[in-house]
């Protein structure tokens, strides 16, 4: 599937989804939208995807350039810009699916809603979750396949990479690995999945298990996303009911080097590494025995690469098992550690 | 306020709500309305609540006896009995509310939409949230109020019961204390509240937040309905966005004597009380630090007098606060030990 991805004014430091599809997605992406870097290439941006020229907009492209056009931004709030509205218009008139992950839901547009009816285009809300899903069954634990779960001490400290990256390098390594995707970017990615965030409550758990459910016959293991953390003041909520809904038989936890308070909510400090793996351990256990098994820190913040590596040594040391920068080290100790 | 509950063929024992609302709430009850129990009371059946005739349907009531007919029950799955269709349509006709808990909303029934907009009543289908709910700012430390919350073992053991005793009985004591209701029977009782379990799951501490900080200034001790409990397989997101959303500074454990499984889930077991205790704890202490400071054990398995009151002391002893049955016994000693 061919797309372009919108990231106006963003790309790539604040263009999150935008990034995690252009690493990870199975699209060919022929071009992604930012006015402002417009003329540039991804490659001078960032060196570890599929290049793509940057343009302006939709109207710059070829009529018959891409299948879709993919949101790859997300401003505070989640609202569409009206900015993109023309971007969304000429890809609706041209036929394209449009693809966002935004809490404003196009197909709820007027204008969007009748271009894709009279062009015969999908508009896919990502984060809109399917009205089927209920509560939980309890019956997760009872798949063939192993679950391990990425888990972490706050939000954006990448859990959504992690899962990522172990799940291609698994793959790679010949194992039959598969990812449970439970936010808008893991979904965009994959191709599908259920938005856990957006889910009625009660539903947090049964609509991880039904995806549980779903694969955890066809595959060896399974890579879960896990969301927020076990101690966000405003996400515990997803994370819990992530964590008893797959029932995970291993853990890995994310963190940020040099991390002390969560993001947004800087009057509340992280408890240390070690009362993080108490919590998720403690947690699971009464629900299905789960263990800490392997590592991964955010090293972004830190310039230097040996400091980078004696952060993750020290991590790793703290965690008492192996741990790894995921984009910036291999994952083969991690991976043994969690396959094993 | 005058209603009628609906409770057909399930008054006293499957009637949860309808017992809740004639024990608590502050509503003149005219008529139970049960086909199973017409022509007793309510007296015949349960003790320590207001009495009222038992009737067939609202047709069996004076036309102006009541101002709204309120669901007392709800069937599996929270859907719309056809045969109360009768009773919602008289009562409509004859200009009464209706109030409802059920997923099923009544304001979606074409029929109940049209009788209410002609008649000009209100539908209140009390378990469809408020859409303008989001997420917690986590600010719900910074209230005024004391904040204690009801921490369960499992669903159905008694945290809204304990809730409504101990707000009755710390009023009845003299200090400022009120309810904070998480759920339709509450909420119906108290006559507002938040169903945290409806509302999208990123939202849910920020519901609980959002009545904290509404009330949190004008009185010195609120209550929080607790819901579920952090190891249920299916429910443990609520209950832990409720935790970190009312950031408690005291907790009230609630147990079932005898309770060794999670209903509905019996391959999982309770874990030990002193793990519950460490979990609450220990997750509460990142955000906001809480103790156990209380424990009310539901000993409605427990026929024998003496055998409760052993019961409660094996309780009280193994958690190493006060403890009470707050139903069969009085609550002084754990009120002492919350409002001190």
């Amino acid at each position: 599937m061919r797309i372009a991805i919108l990231a106006h004014e963003k790309f790539p430091d604040r263009a999150k989804t935008a990034l995690g599809v252009l690493r990870y997605g199975d699209y060919d992406v022929a071009a992604v939208l930012d006015r402002a870097a417009a003329g540039d290439r991804v490659g001078d941006h960032v060196g570890d995807v599929q290049d793509a020229p940057i343009v302006e907009g939709m109207a710059d492209l070829e009529p018959d350039a891409v299948d879709a056009l993919l949101i790859g931004i997300a401003p505070i709030g989640g609202g569409f810009d009206e900015s993109w509205r023309d971007d969304v218009r000429t890809a609706l008139e041209r036929g394209c699916d449009v693809i966002a992950g935004l809490h404003y839901f196009l197909e709820e547009d007027e204008e969007f809603a009748e271009l894709a009816a009279e062009n015969g285009c999908e508009l896919w809300d990502v984060r809109n979750p399917p009205a089927d899903l209920t509560v939980s069954q309890g019956l997760a634990k009872e798949v063939d396949a192993e679950v391990v779960l990425t888990v972490g001490t706050d939000c954006s400290v990448g859990k959504m990479t992690t899962t990522m990256e172990l799940v291609r390098d698994a793959r790679e390594a010949g194992y039959d690995a598969a990812a449970i995707p439970t936010g808008q970017t893991g979904i965009m990615i994959e191709g599908w999945g259920n938005p856990i965030d957006r889910v009625v409550s009660d539903f947090t758990a049964g609509a991880v298990e039904e995806m549980i459910l779903e694969k955890g016959d066809e595959h060896d293991y399974l890579f879960v996303e896990g969301q927020g953390s076990i101690v966000h003041p405003a996400y515990s909520a997803v994370t819990c009911g992530i964590l008893h809904g797959s029932m995970p038989d291993r853990l890995v936890l994310c963190h940020e080097a040099g991390k002390e308070v969560i993001h947004g909510y800087e009057s509340f400090s992280l408890p240390s590494l070690e009362r993080y793996v108490d919590l998720y351990e403690g947690l699971a256990e009464p629900v299905n025995e789960a263990r800490v098994v392997a590592g991964a820190l955010n090293t972004r913040t830190v310039d230097d690469e040996e400091a980078a590596r004696e952060a993750v040594e020290a991590y790793e040391s703290e965690l008492g098992v192996p741990a790894t920068d995921v984009i910036r080290f291999d994952t083969d100790g991690v991976l043994e550690a969690i396959l094993e």
